[in-house]
């Protein structure tokens, strides 16, 4: 893109003072969105996500950010302002407060879900919250900050216009175009054309679906398919996969229950806390004696009863996953069952869930999993209504990989933006902007901290190689033991192997690695080498040459040598 | 299915001589093709093939069928008859041949593709081949064997009529409708028609896309699209990845690129082979002049050359991620390449092809990703005109997962073949067929043989499940030397982990391990427990405790002792 082109010819302009977007998150590391807006001696945060673990990250539960930037600059940071409630916006907060102890600011389902997480932290007492509504503006430092109403997969989601000295940064969060939402008002479009109108410096827009032509149908579109199928399976258990954090689709699910009769029970830990949080504060209204408890289920007729559940991604331990592996306590899964996928696999996750279809299609039951989803994101027609209203003067695309931001910048470039006014940024870039310039002037420090058990940073890349390596070709344990000043070995070699070779039909080949040990040993001590690192080395490279030329694979070594 | 009530309901019934058709691989094993057909001292196997590795098969290069049924009847066996050349029916035929050394028929690039793997496992001079036309029978034992013309994503494709005393199977192979193929014939959809006519026992027809409505595309609509990239960007070095064996593909673009004046190199060894093969048997044409070596490439502009390339599914070693790595020798990408993706990712590919798409738009290339490919599959209404065409008595949906299978069986039953006439086979499922009857009566083993490095079937379960073991929390090794028949620690515990935390943040943890050890040992030998087997479990059951407490995490735990 232009930026770089950009740095250079525009380095010599003088101009007044500047604002600072700092992606600590974002395009290297993508689902910990996390941006920094910094002007002078104010720092707000937007957002504080966490990602899921990439294949190659064995055994890690989840990645954070580094946030060595807002630690540094500790006293400058006045809050972290969030966008709305789901993981790849909240996930890293109790992790990041701890080291980053500031108000957090959203509104009400989106505190209500944070909430959720520092009552599992143990964080309550030690963390300011602060609920903000559609329409108000807070004061942080020298910035303000607007929360305005949008639409997306989870209720309560903002866009935000972030005042600073030198023009206001529209940021839309994640966020579609309903116009015929389910739970509240359509995202306020009125209120993008008003800023815009008045001058919007940038807009942070999301680009997930940038490379989809058209519009994102509106999520009642999922309720009416909901309903059909309701209509057409009145003779069989229903037990529909959503998003947990999807609360209107829930609601839709738990209207159409309600229109034919059926009670209601909820599997998976994650969604009942949200259906608890959610009707808490009234963005989720059940009919009264319509949800039941598991234990209730077999007190009804399986056709007057719907269970909604997690595991629609085919997650290992959901509880759809368990029930498709006979693995569920309460539900057993037949042919008297029509069981509906309400969602779209997130890539990575394809083969997961065709392993729960199949799975479950085996059982006898009847399996719905094509077009009874929509997604939560802007395709083309949306970005280019967005762009209109706001016209901005700097186009920064958010939210998705590469990919998606260069999809966005072409849908910019095509509504007239200057090529150099628009700015893919890279993780720790520094993008200082205001009426006159914008460039990337420098970098700050990022990172991917992994979290693995209650480790926190204790697994880098060292212990990330091993495990590969042990997965790959496993380990052979060399275990010898030589006398104190001597050349003269007590014990040993023994060997052992994990992971690189059934050992029972391997016996021969143990039993030529023990002489290839011994040799590189005598060999060693012959030429009176008896230095423990050099005979450590000496056989991890006699049985590393040895296994490769007889297996083509390269088991870890590790030789142990006990000095006695 | 309804198998299971047929097989009660029918078991009675006498019946004349029957056929037997036993999948040997399939649904519980997809990708591994291998359907064995018995007729009294008679058997011939249609497909080999081999499948690639699961997720949670670490360190496994490919995976292979268990054919202990044809090894023990092994006399009967005449041949392997052989639909297609792609990996999923021809790659497991050179393991395959060294226990079942029968001979193999193919069409002719079909054949050349295997002579590639056999000449690579030096198995030339002990294999039989037969290259055998469309429209020719041969005659195996009771069997004969009719190749039927079809289109599918590699040239040569074939179904097969297996005439059998009780009536005629035919097997579609993997196809699809395409009136316009590239090169050779239309599918002899008059054959098809002929046969239904005279009577079929049995259809097994190709369930890939069985889930999608209306028809597949021609492969001559890829190529009026390619042709059109190519008149958009007269101005770029172009380069393209497909599939090696779509021969068709490689010719349309061959074509374009001679169209338009380019010299055309090939990239990557698959593809490199494929075009050699396929170019001698004819079924390539290359224009004289037109292809030259990597080489060559600096000695044209790269406006004026096209590159041909593997890699289209993201895969790690692959020419095309090595140019998004910047790891390959000769071609450097940047702003002057346009490349194309004439491809759809395979699912379980979407994340490795999304990155390689990230790390070329990120050199600056033009990506084209969409819409540059057609698939190889018939769709339903391709399934209901074959149906309609041969109107068999029984239907056996093969190639496809379970739901593909489901979807298929769907569509039979939608064209009125009674729901117990349809049959979906598990792997091993004996499924014994005539006029009269047909029925499940019994299974055979099957399984699956993994192949790592040189080793065919050394790894197993056992070591599957350490290297997920050691994948997800790595290993501690503790080394301690007691004095044989003493109870004197002459050395250790020493402690060592690889994968499981950074040893040098660990310090401290580690310390504390040692006392735990100690203490372990200590604990034994003063109740008078010095059992080798003894202590060793009591370490590693203090250990693990200790550390899960500490970490939450469980890592394999080995303990050494060597008795001096």
């Amino acid at each position: 893109m232009a930026e770089k082109k950009k740095t250079t010819r525009k380095k010599a302009k003088v101009s007044g003072p500047r604002l600072k977007i700092i992606p600590l998150g974002g395009l290297e590391q993508i689902g910990m969105n996390i941006t920094a807006f910094e002007y002078e001696d104010s720092i707000i945060v937007v957002d504080c996500g966490l990602a899921f673990p990439e294949d190659d990250m064995f055994g890690i539960d989840s990645v954070i950010p580094d946030v060595t930037y807002l630690q540094d600059n500790i006293d400058k940071v006045k809050g972290f302002v969030i966008t709305h409630g789901h993981e790849d916006h909240i996930g890293a907060l109790p992790y990041i407060l701890q080291k980053v102890n500031v108000p957090v600011y959203g509104t009400k389902l989106t505190i209500a879900l944070i909430e959720n997480k520092l009552t599992e932290h143990k964080m309550m007492d030690t963390t300011k919250r602060v609920v903000v509504s559609f329409g108000q503006t807070i004061n942080l430092g020298r910035f303000r900050v607007e929360f305005i109403k949008t639409n997306h997969s989870i209720v309560d989601a903002a866009a935000l216009a972030i005042y600073s000295p030198v023009g206001v940064v529209v940021h839309t969060g994640d966020f579609k175009v309903d116009y015929t939402p389910v739970y509240g008002d359509a995202i306020d479009l009125q209120r993008f054309a008003e800023l815009g109108r008045n001058g919007v410096l940038a807009l942070m827009c999301d680009s997930t679906n940038a490379e989809r032509p058209g519009y994102t149908q509106s999520e009642k579109t999922v309720g009416v398919t909901i309903d059909r199928i309701f209509a057409e399976h009145k003779d069989t258990r229903i037990i529909i996969a959503t998003f947990a954090s999807n609360v209107d689709r829930v609601q839709q699910i738990i209207n159409s229950s309600y229109k034919y009769g059926r009670k209601v029970a909820v599997e998976g830990r994650s969604m009942v806390n949200i259906i608890a949080a959610a009707s808490a504060i009234g963005c989720l209204n059940v009919p009264k004696n319509t949800l039941i408890e598991e234990d209730e289920l077999r007190n009804y007729p399986p056709e007057k009863t719907t269970i909604i559940t997690t595991g629609s991604q085919g997650e290992s331990m959901a509880a759809l996953t368990r029930m498709a592996e006979d693995q569920h306590r309460k539900v057993k899964i037949g042919p008297g069952d029509t069981i509906i996928f309400s969602s779209h696999p997130i890539p990575g996750n394809e083969k997961s869930v065709t392993n729960v279809i199949n799975k479950l299609l085996m059982k006898g039951a009847d399996v719905i999993f094509q077009d009874v989803h929509v997604s939560g994101h802007p395709c083309q027609e949306e970005l280019k209504l967005i762009y209109s209203l706001v016209q901005p003067k700097y186009a920064i695309p958010v939210h998705g990989e590469y990919r998606h931001l260069i999809a966005q910048s072409k849908v910019a470039a095509a509504l007239g933006i200057p090529k150099e006014d628009i700015f893919i940024l890279h993780s720790g870039n520094v993008l200082e902007l205001n009426q006159d310039v914008a460039e990337v002037t420098g970098q700050v420090p990022v990172g991917a901290i992994l979290v693995d058990g209650l480790g926190v940073g204790d697994v880098g890349n060292t212990v990330l190689r091993d495990r590969q390596h042990l997965a790959e070709d496993g380990i052979v344990i060399v275990t010898f033991a030589m006398e104190r000043g001597t050349d003269y070995l007590a014990a040993g070699p023994e060997i052992e192997s994990r992971g690189f070779v059934y050992m029972k039909e391997a016996d021969s080949l143990m039993k030529e690695a023990d002489l290839v040990v011994q040799e590189a040993l005598a060999d060693c001590l012959d030429h009176g080498q008896d230095d423990p690192a050099k005979l450590k080395n000496s056989v991890r490279s006699a049985l590393s040459d040895f296994f490769w030329k007889k297996t083509k694979r390269r088991p870890m070594i590790l030789p142990m040598l006990m000095e006695i």
